[in-house]
């Protein structure tokens, strides 16, 4: 059997929930539950759905032949039933699968998988929100540039920037959270949908299987609607689209010449096969890697909703492997943006040298800002560009340009053009759009429980 | 200026909330939103304020002219600002753009253009659901051949087919409300995200804006967290995805060798320049290559949201083009849908033919069910196996062949097989999964007072 | 360690190929050949390179290992070369790896194992090729309707289908033979592409290299410009693309209401859990599936051609994954391509009846021009599409409806009627074009010796 | 008629190529050279094809109208034809289209706008190719910090940079002319690709149109194997990838704490609404935004070759709008790319800067390998990481904690270890790499020639 680098770009917690035999595993779930709600319904006997239950351990069953046998069924569904069939005496054996369809087992061992993945990556973002809250708490004055199109623009707090991925990180578990509770369903619906094989029993069988495995019951079979799993899809691609903008960010902060944060440092890591000297990003590169890697799955899930009639023929069967492929590579994404934010180091010196680097260009803004009341907006950056231009040729300190420039001083005292240029005191709202970061991470900690 | 086949993969409507000129109209609304907040907040004077908004009129602008300069400047904003600036005089001149970057009144723009879009595709998929709630209600009792791989399974109706349908644009029509709700937002941050330039007065100001264009004040400034876009462009790409199930389902249907239904027909429609005898599809045609352009959009903006800092250096800007793009190719998709649905023309003889023409093979599981309780379901499927291989060998039909069997005659009489065989009597739940779709559908259609 | 449903989706052979342990093995045949070349060049001494040689093997790593460390490391090249080194004694230790850096072993192991994959594609491809070829011969003069968009249009022959898929898979053996021998490469920079850990030796010992893996040597190392995997990429999603479409033809064929190709059948191969008489598409829908996820691999190594510098920041690593899994779903997707069309059963009959069934309309346009030299290609088509009108209407044969008519009796006698509805006389270049995809075959089949 | 935002992400140029009305100039230029076609093999008269060839000129027609038309009948040719016939006069009109079909039309008329749309492609390559080059030149000698995964490794030159950028830019100018040479194809294989209608004369009237409009012809009509396509656009795609790594590294060169190199000055080019002191990348932001749209299209395209039967239901379409988007975006990331290195500014000083600001750190390899033949490269690797470790801790320059160790001092001489510290002397194979990326570009800039 094939192996693959999941060990870079996954975890294992979600390796084991989409494998072979967790899929198998949730086949016969299905089996057992359907055989039990069919008993209550009185549709079949207990006593078979008993022993139906009994045989339904993926302990008894031989994985890498049912996906032998896959191969030429088209479906493990059916080379399980018919093992599980095997496996059971007298009446048990007449009541396996009753009225069911191979797509209903399937998608609904692959909604309990998707229930599963869900639960670790909601866990696994609320550490990553664990962590962005501490760091968005602890540097919420430490000052640094702001960052536009990677030019300096004005001065930011690390702690703003750690609030924003955090408030991103939330915003995402409740996404997460709403995917449980209205994406995830059963599926129930026999040969093509109409769940003939059950008479008049078909919604209450339907239900009581719901209610057997947690799941909530679809209004109707949704064999080619692949709405749902499309919904899962979305979200899991957005997860790892803002893994990746927060790994970039550190990637880029951990420049040579930036130098503003590192990877914390275990030994051996990040070090190069020909550069003693390097410390390089490891787990933003491969948070990086595994993010595209998800968004790639993605597409494919989406464009699969172009599927034939009442079962798909490709669509269908391609979801097998790209949902597990997005859970995957997601949870590597979230796992390695977790390790990043855990053990980041600030350098706060880095910070200041590199605000004070462009000699108080990054406060023209701020000039501007406090010449403008006097002069209007467009008049007071008419002069600061030219008080920028003027210090930049000069080699000078926009500060000092400032101060000797008639226009300004007819306007600012010394002591005002002093204030201007002091980075802490032109934060603005950072500090409230802490707050109201913290804020929203407090009550999204609370969904937690609800799991 | 480029011109490009919109008639054909998008609605005019459409075309026209993401024009140039809409784009600048939003950035000009959002221009004159800001002095009206900035006057409430007393950051501003009321006259300026005023006479920023007189100004703020779309048809006062070159919208040439500003996207020629947009290609020097980097953003259309820059242009606009500068000719609204040229535009008024004396005091009005010094507050326009108060404390705001280009971004802000960028990203406002393409918000207020979502919600735009927003709603004409909500109410474009609100017509198709009344157009397949119909056909649910009208061919509730039309039975034909349910189909899984292409191959003919089980009896259903096409009032099923249609409820599901319905079922699934109704639960998007659910989708695009919460985007509406709760992915749109304003955007004001200023430079970098701290709106330092508004001083004490940022989150009021913020506020304000909100109020003044009905739109969510998000938390947080969102330049480079871009989770909102994502989850609407999620959105959108799932109802393009829906779409093409439906209109592959049509054009499947529509095949010469099917012939169960027809695009309505209009002169001209669906002809050839070669064969005088086609009637292809068209809309279906349409609606499918509409949804695989929308769907191309989606990635783009998912893996766009690994934006620099706090602004993006390409990711952003490809959103400009992208989003576009996405709703216009979603509201083709839509329009042709609902276009084809509207007019559809429904074949009941071919319907029966079809369902006649395996000579009862489609009833196979019928009456492996009728036999399941006297043998169990896996001795049932084996014994109607080889009942189904020996009515293709003979080229008989399987009910003659099941009443000729010893095996089936000892458990079921032979008017209890004549009755396995109407495909009426095994449609199980599909009135009740009718039904459901409606209930679901009619309490939808009340969403849309909510827009 | 995980694994993953590559039974159904790709092939063992491939699997084999790019395994974890097959990348290790390429690694150390990177530096054993790296050893070799600078011994050759006198770099380093004979002794040590063939010491260094005889620890290259991967039965004395232990693979699982290496990636456990990687995970810390950054790649799997950097704990490779240090078990390596521990392996060796005296002055082989000293020499190992020397010059080099990570990504030089990791993509040469790469091309080694792509220049593997590309050979197994290309047998596959030409298996295929031998079938498609087969079929084409062997059914050059069954007649069969022709469909666009769909609909019947005017007959065709299997044989002509079967030609098409051929000439696209010929040429697609071609599009590997140049990928083989233009886009593979080793790769050899050193720390950043300068080779300044080999002092003046650094071209000769890339040449050297790439003498003794076989490989061509690049002008330039690639770290970074990584448009050599991306045309790779482009041609597999391509080889993927035509899989698709092969299968897709198949399956549409196999529907019931069309019935004029079925998969060949093996004891249980496309049956249904719930349906005795099925016998669905197996090899098409594998095809398809795998054909998809394929195709999602190849944006993914085209986006990641935007890497930083010298080397890039997860666009390389995001290759470790994507490349692997786009060769092993490619080789699935003409793995299932080729079971499908070498079992492919034909149906004659269902062809001719097919043919009938539109009663004598999809001769329209041959009617059409044997009317057209008499009345121009216009007017002739407006007489037909108006005879097709009442034929429908009667429900009669477009032929009678013809004969009867006096436009078209004015112009052509009884029996030259006769003739135009004869679809086997209305082929035109069907047999020079299944010709000339026999004789382009015939030439690429040439190739294989030249792998 | 809708507008886009092509001034930013594409050229006049190319939306020329790409206009409805360049395809309807297409579609006529195909009318005509069909007509002569067939009147030199002798089917239709000369007289009659000089009348439509004079008819056949885009003024007459009213493009808006064919649009307009096209959403009936599905496709623009169907109107275009029709318009045409009423044109003409007497015999002529008998002869318009004479077995053709509408796809022959259209995708002739594609193929000769991806023949315009290459050529212009290649030129603008070639110039991006011109400026490479003089950068590879003028700065052959131009030492700077080589990086890797964002960090310092060791020096390279600028001009090895854009030998590198060259080099790529070369190879796709061939794959581009590889394009032009076989992936180009007329169509013409009439209502279902066997040229019925033409009787004997096909293959014959297929070589005279090839002939006519200087496109190569194909073995067989491929109307639905759209292969070509497909390598027409994973070859774009790959063109725009590699514009984008231009880009990107522009954009982080540019940096403001890198600040190695800028884009040209222009007066207003990469302002700030909000900050005065900015000086924005504009051409790498548009070229990458460019580049990401392009890529974009590669997978619809690829995706879309899973067409149906003889002729695609949406496959197709949806090539009317992506592979003109494709042609636009890739267009638009070219010309920003060539704008972006025609001016730019290359800053010595910061080059020199950045280099000297690790202390040395950077010539961590340098002095591994001036040790390696003393101690092995391993060990030489433990000493050097010991002494960068120590030179960070003590804030000292690596050449003084090396030249004051004992392990150094016993294998290099001080003055040894000084001349390991200079840049420009660990530049290995640079100058050859340079030389070799210059030679390839004399070597393909003689292609222009051949277009």
């Amino acid at each position: 059997m094939p192996e693959k680098v999941e060990a870079l770009f996954s975890t294992t917690a979600m390796d084991n929930v989409f494998s072979h035999e967790a899929h198998v595993r949730g086949i016969l779930a299905f089996e057992a539950a359907l055989a039990r709600a069919e008993a209550r319904a009185g549709i079949i006997p207990q006593d078979a759905a008993h022993m139906i239950e009994e045989s339904c351990k993926v302990e008894l069953f031989d994985v890498a032949a049912i996906y032998q046998e896959a191969k030429i069924a088209g479906t493990p569904a059916i080379p399980v039933i018919r093992m599980l069939t095997a496996h059971l005496k007298g009446d048990a054996k007449r009541f396996v699968h009753w009225g069911a369809t191979s797509q209903d087992a399937i998608d609904t061992a692959m909604m309990l998988q998707a229930r599963g993945g869900i639960d670790l990556l909601m866990q696994g973002m609320l550490d990553v929100c664990d962590e962005c809250a501490k760091l968005a708490e602890q540097y919420r004055e430490t000052v640094m540039a702001g960052r536009t199109l990677l030019q300096q623009a004005v001065p930011i707090t690390f702690g703003l920037k750690a609030a924003r991925w955090l408030s991103m990180a939330v915003r995402q578990v409740h996404e997460l959270h709403e995917r449980r509770k209205h994406s995830l369903a059963v599926q129930l619906g026999g040969a093509a949908g109409t769940l003939a094989a059950l008479g008049e029993h078909g919604t209450q069988v339907m239900d009581l299987l719901a209610d057997e495995l947690g799941l909530p019951a679809p209004e109707l079979p949704w064999h080619s609607e692949r709405d749902r799993v499309a919904e899962i899809a979305g979200t899991l691609g957005i997860v790892a689209g803002a893994m990746a903008k927060v790994a970039s960010d550190v990637a880029l902060l951990m420049q040579t010449e930036v130098g503003e944060v590192t990877e914390g440092t275990v030994a051996g890591k990040g070090g190069s096969s020909a550069m003693p000297q390097k410390h390089n990003p490891v787990d933003a590169t491969f948070a990086i890697a595994s993010a595209r890697m998800a968004l790639g799955e993605v597409p494919l899930i989406l464009a699969g909703m172009m599927q034939e009639h009442e079962r798909g023929v490709g669509g269908w069967q391609a979801e097998w492997e790209a949902l597990p492929g997005l859970f995957r590579y997601t949870s590597g994404a979230v796992e390695h943006v977790k390790e990043m934010v855990s053990g980041l180091v600030i350098n706060h010196d880095r910070m200041s040298e590199n605000l004070g680097a462009t000699q108080g260009l990054i406060m023209a803004e701020a000039l501007t800002m406090a010449l403008a009341p006097h002069t209007g907006r467009t008049e007071a950056q008419r002069i600061v560009k030219s008080l920028c231009d003027r210090a930049i040729e000069l080699g000078m300190h926009l500060r000092q340009v400032a101060q000797e420039d008639r226009d300004v001083s007819g306007f600012l005292k010394l002591e005002e053009i002093d204030r201007v240029f002091d980075p802490a005191s032109y934060l603005g709202s950072t500090n409230v759009f802490i707050e109201r970061a913290l804020e929203a991470y407090r009550e999204a900690s609370t969904l937690e429980d609800g799991i």
